[in-house]
């Protein structure tokens, strides 16, 4: 199912040889119409990889005819050749298409700072289309994994009976303002690109953007909506707001529990914060105290460890009124030590964690994981 | 050696059964003048331990007759308690030396948000006064080791023969705006408390704040320096500076070795910054890449994560201006691949990693370590 859930999208999923090990690496996905209507984000790195610059650039016009992916290379800081070997690839399948480059989206997905084999991935593209098919969502996403161990898919019915579709990848570097994520969803319902901005804008606010597994910022997320009009569904706003919202946080739900080493995945709710801006800054600053995310490893409730977190922060609190629960047992009340720590279970695997700043009425979670050997493994040994 | 190395100063180190095996727990520096003159720095975590709040009023009045130190337990996050406890142990090691507790600082090192034994801590110290010497800086030196592995002290003589003696502890936690540690510096260089905060403020801001060991920042951090006026040396204060940042600095290095479970002491150096705040900014930011300091301790000179994570900041810099050097070899050159980063050797355990930003002409350097299993087991397996 996946991104050809919705009528309208067709898609493919081959290995080019981009990869060296003969895995999937290539990945289209095609928007037949009638609509072209589409959205996206991007990363907010100040270092933008190659596809990022591009398909910006396609996105400001708001149509996209079909969005090309690769892994086993992100192409970023990869020097104006880099750009070159972008802009080929869209030309490419603008050809094979009999299309415009200028709406065709590239993301790329791997080892940053060298050059895609270019030649590989333009013969791929021939395949890929060649493939094209409203079968082919699985395929597509499974071509986009890196040190994925799963293909994340997800996709919903809205009222009136359009469709929604979406995959993704990322599995290390989820981190605020996108993580290192590729995204495509895909619907069937007709909306201007208008529409599809402002709701892709608001859904990854308070999804993916609030994932933050270790902190670190990619060069190339990409979050695209397409959408194909082809149910001839005219969505009530809010309610499909509601659905793509749904989409992608079941799929940063996926991203979360497949992150590289993780053995917990743990919900930062901050509750009691005199703004939202304060309490996803104090979420984000737990979310990243490594010393934290060690001892939920351990499954050590040291809420001293959360204390110290939100200490650093600039979020409006008193010391002495902040109180901290661990899944559902208030360990620190009043800035010190409240019920007994012995009755935290932390043996399962999701882990709440919730801070109370005792100076309002707004509240965000942020979600991460522990920090493990594993972790440590995975990413001193393999070169992402 | 350590504090005692100046005269007019006594130390002790204890066993006074704060630590549950025995080793030792409790220090005591006494000042024995002619001059009193003291200055501190302590965390910016807004959650501050109760010594710290303590002692910062202490230093306020610019005079300190003598320092009482303790391991076995922070005594932050413990409420009204824990500062009464704190308050406490300033009378009792006032009482034992006929002082004023106005003029007693207090620092604690151990697990959060636990109070302390009181009773067994008061008792130490009539201990401790008892075994008060002109030898004891090393003991004393030994008595605030937490996880460290060894102690941490440094002396260095100043112009006209004036000396400088310091002990720190600190292993873990090392961050921005002071790193999780004690640390007691004295002079019998003769000065007023207004030119040592300056000069401890300065030396500081140039050495423990740019240990950046895990981006943790602890609620008990402090940095004294005691001047006894016992030599009766006025030292030039250029010269004197540059003698207490020498001893911050060593003691940093000491720190930084030492930190839990590192393998490779990593020196981001930023230069060509358009400001020291960007350069420091920058270091900051590349030293706290999770992703980065996993390839480095896998010896893998992977300068895409250099580069992505100074694309987090708003330093002024063009991506496509920046260079990477790893141990020398500049592997990224113009935000690209430059020279062949099979070049570059990382076996052994000191990195530099240069960051040029093509902005101007100022630097700074920020001192990190990789981030290993090991750190991982020590931070899940220990309460700290």
């Amino acid at each position: 199912m996946s991104v050809t859930a919705p009528l309208g999208f067709r898609a493919a999923g081959i290995a080019a040889g981009i990869k060296a090990a003969g895995a999937r690496d290539l990945a289209l996905v095609v928007n037949d119409g009638p609509s072209r209507a589409a959205a996206g984000v991007f990363t907010a790195n100040r270092v933008k990889a190659a596809p990022v610059l591009w398909s910006a650039q396609v996105l400001a016009g708001g149509r996209v005819r079909a969005v090309v992916l690769n892994s086993g290379g992100a192409n970023a800081c990869t020097g104006p050749v880099g750009f070159q070997d972008t802009h080929a690839t869209a030309e490419k399948v603008a050809a094979v298409l009999e299309d415009s480059a200028g709406e065709i989206a590239v993301c790329s997905t791997g080892l940053i700072g060298e050059r895609l084999p270019i030649d590989t991935l333009l013969d791929g593209v021939d395949i890929a289309a060649s493939q094209l098919s409203r079968d082919g969502g699985l395929a597509a996403a499974d071509a986009i994994r890196t040190t994925d161990t799963v293909s994340k898919i997800s996709f919903k019915r809205g009222d009136g009976g359009y469709m929604v579709g979406g995959m993704a990848k990322g599995a290390g570097m989820l981190a605020p303002a996108l993580a290192t994520m590729l995204c495509v969803i895909t619907t069937d319902a007709e909306l201007t690109s208008e529409q599809l901005d402002a709701v892709l804008r608001k859904a990854t606010r308070v999804t993916f953007d609030r994932l933050d597994s270790d902190g670190c910022m990619s060069t190339n997320d990409t979050v695209l909506l397409l959408a194909s009009g082809a149910s001839g569904v005219v969505p009530d706003l809010a309610e499909f707001e509601k659905k793509i919202t749904e989409v992608c946080a079941d799929l940063a739900r996926q991203l979360l529990v497949d992150a590289e080493g993780a053995s917990k995945a743990i919900a930062i709710e901050v509750i009691g914060a005199a703004s939202e801006q304060d309490a996803v800054t104090v979420g984000r600053a737990v979310s990243r105290s490594n010393l934290l995310k060690c001892a939920i490893h351990g499954e050590d409730p040291n809420w001293g460890r959360v204390l110290s977190a939100v200490g650093t922060t600039d979020a409006v609190f008193e010391a002495d009124r902040l109180n901290v629960a661990i899944n559902g047992v208030w360990i620190c009340r009043g800035g010190a030590a409240g019920d007994d720590r012995s009755k935290v279970d932390l043996r399962p695997r999701d882990v709440t964690i919730t801070v109370d700043l005792s100076a309002g009425p707004h509240s965000a979670t942020i979600h991460t994981t522990d920090l493990t050997a594993a972790y440590v493994h995975e990413n001193s040994a393999y070169s992402s």
